[in-house]
């Protein structure tokens, strides 16, 4: 897979690239990250990339040219691939588990990042997506790229070291993840609960999928919508929607 | 504000404590970032911070210790703040605008950040709060902490050059920011609506309302729910859901 990300601060994406699974994947070939700095686009002596709104108003908006240049250097480096130009913004489409998974499928992601106030509406017409990461302001796009370049990279095939880890994850089995204990047995008067400390993998099996499917009820009853749940499940979501009446 | 990020890889914020708004805020002291790697309290000559699970299963878990003995130096190194101690976890409440202005009227903010499968369930024994980025799987906290510390910091005063900037984002106001055009008036075929360069802030500023309300209503109608219509709005979001229908 191929990433290129057009930015004004290519150094921001130092840490969150030279670390953990992303790094892996770059070590590995299995993805290319580029980083564009359209500020190379600008116009004029100061390499101008933002200006005044029309029709008034606080802040700047970036201008059309630079960025609309940035994506033709990259089209003109890969004109074979194809790509996904995603645009990161507020009134996008918000990210989500399903879309790192389509993304992941990609051959090209093109990640276009902004950092001022907004940005002239014709840079739209060339993108395939406008993506938000949640209902949240943030200073750019920078950040938000981060996120979903590190949620995509992680699914691709061979990157993540242990297979299963990938599968197990709230989000991607449809329940919020049950409760995990390691060592010390007792700490600051807390103990691990006795069935994990058993040795019977169908009575764990059973109450780590009791706890997933609680934990899930208790702070996201909106995920069930989406998991097909089973008779026991059913039974057991009935009982404790009468305890929570009583 | 004091802030401080418990995490493995305390150089992966390098980059977005580094540029833009939340370096302003550093320079201006208006934030303090401090970085606590949890690894310094690991046990043993090899400093480990992770172990199996109790019950089996793959991946590695944050052993409690750790985190608490971090949190524990967080707390005598400022015993009189009040703090916020926040998992990142993708189990927790999902981040949202009203969150970050909570956070911003703290005094002291504390994210835990894992970097493996998850966590020993002890160590939320001492957070005050749990929450989510969104509904995705990230390798780590690190990059949630990261946007929820730049939502955060840009909402303090005196943060923003521009003054009116936080107030008219996409949803800070309750609804999704209108269409911005700046110079070239025509690019690549495409031109600046009339109605922005004539001059009558009357008319833009009713262009504007009712384009932001027209893209809240095309994109993402569930945030009208908690948006207080005029009557006037009412009426355009009846004639566009008639055009819908037709």
């Amino acid at each position: 897979m191929i990433i290129d990300v057009v930015t004004l601060f290519p150094e921001m994406f130092d840490g969150p690239l030279g670390y953990s699974i992303v790094k892996r994947a770059i070590e590995k070939d299995i993805v290319e990250v580029n980083r564009v700095n359209f500020r190379q686009f600008g116009k004029g002596k100061h390499q101008r990339v933002d200006d005044t709104p029309y029709g008034g108003g606080a802040g700047m908006l970036l201008k059309p040219e630079p960025l609309f240049d940035a994506v033709d250097s990259i089209n003109e480096r890969e004109p074979e691939t194809k790509k996904r130009i995603i645009l990161m913004d507020p009134a996008g489409k918000p990210f989500n588990q399903a879309m790192a998974e389509e993304f992941s499928g990609e051959e090209h992601l093109v990640f276009l990042c902004g950092h001022y106030e907004g940005y002239d509406e014709r840079i739209r017409s060339m993108v395939t997506d406008e993506v938000s990461l949640g209902d949240y302001v943030l200073t750019g796009g920078e950040l938000a790229a981060m996120v979903m370049i590190d949620a995509t990279v992680r699914l691709l095939p061979e990157v993540l070291g242990n297979a299963d880890s990938a599968q197990t994850d709230s989000h991607s089995s449809g329940l919020l993840e049950h409760p995990h204990y390691t060592r010390p047995v007792e700490y600051r008067g807390m103990k691990v609960p006795d069935v994990l400390m058993n040795g019977n993998h169908g009575l764990i099996a059973e109450w780590r999928h009791k706890e997933s499917l609680k934990r899930t009820f208790e702070r996201r009853p909106d995920m069930l919508a989406s998991y097909d749940l089973s008779d026991q499940d059913k039974k057991l979501i009935a009982e404790w929607k009468t305890e929570e009446m009583e």
